[in-house]
């Protein structure tokens, strides 16, 4: 039983180590698009091996539990983590995709400066570090919170890509660099996806109440 | 005992049902967009639902069937099959996506005939149906050919994207138009990920090893 538990705590430290790369990525791409700094940019992608890494520890990890006929709620508990983490690998990727656009926006002349991006990924960051918070310390009110949020990254999303088409119209020549920012606001607004999804997870683990697919979210 | 092979074969068709919601949903939005049928892609997007439902079908099958302390091969069986289920929601979700675009599309005149993109679909649902007869029928060779479709499927829309691209800068008018047809690209890209994903689990599933984030499907 001691080592059980002591597997389940492993289980937990490697989906929050995951966590912390994923967290790490995401505002690393975001400084080597602000920064213009490409060797960031190539890091960030390096890196991503890493997380994908996890992923795998994860998975072995949770199998190894579940062959132990864990208890009903422990068995929720590990299949919301498998779970967890192929969200964190998914914004991992995300990172990779940021970063690769903004290598390609640091070849050309900065358009203006970017404001809308990184009130984006400060908004995300802090939906997944709520939504993991909320899986460790067991606290099912504070992922609740996280799930209307998801609206709000979503409307500065499609408020940054009208943006981007008008200016595209009037000045034909920014078109390849509107659409990198274009491609960089949908990549925030996926790991919002993700942190949402990651959020209502763990509102079912711990209220055993399936509110994925519900109408919450678009309250 | 035949009380859990029964339920081991409702979570098998749980899945395949889900999976041929997905699918008709993906060929639904492609055939609104070709052929400019409102109606058809609003319907796809109200019967997403649908899809929804059978995600939390599947993972009360599958916590149901944990809770029998199943044998280590069912295990994995268990698990893929609430990953699967995940990737299928997320190919709902892309087909909405594809209708809504197409929805938009249709209140403009056409660009040009549709050729790469429904050639993209037919690829992308070839290697979904293909990784999820493999899960069932317990093929591992028929999901290992499909990963290496995926580079295919990213070369088409990279080079869908190109071409939108320069046509925006010859013609700023088609800017929206454009934009439309190359998230429907990308969109289509994304599926293809869903269906290589499936079908690296179901290689894992059968064969025990796992090909995630190896260097295969980048041959």
């Amino acid at each position: 039983m001691t080592h059980y538990s002591e597997e389940m705590n492993q289980l937990k430290d490697a989906v929050l180590a995951m966590a912390s790369h994923a967290e790490s990525a995401v505002s690393r791409s975001l400084r080597a698009l602000v920064d213009r700094d490409d060797a960031l940019a190539l890091q960030v992608q390096a890196d991503d091996n890493t997380i994908d890494q996890f992923e795998i520890q994860v998975d072995d990890l949770a199998l190894q539990l579940l062959t132990k006929a864990p208890l009903a709620t422990d068995l929720r508990f590990i299949t919301v983590a498998m779970k967890i983490s192929q969200n964190l690998e998914r914004v991992g990727d995300e990172a990779c995709s940021i970063a690769r656009r903004a290598h390609d926006l640091n070849a050309e002349p900065q358009l203006k400066p970017y404001i809308d991006l990184p009130r984006m990924a400060q908004m995300a960051l802090e939906m997944l570090r709520n939504a993991l918070t909320a899986f460790v310390e067991r606290k099912p009110d504070l992922a609740r919170n996280v799930i209307p949020r998801d609206k709000e990254v979503d409307d500065l999303n499609r408020q940054l890509h009208r943006e981007l088409s008008s200016y595209m119209v009037e000045r034909p020549t920014t078109i390849t660099r509107c659409l990198h920012l274009m491609v960089i606001s949908k990549c925030l607004e996926r790991i919002a996806d993700h942190a949402t999804n990651i959020a209502e997870e763990v509102v079912y683990l711990y209220e055993a109440k399936d509110i994925r697919h519900s109408d919450l979210k678009k309250e």
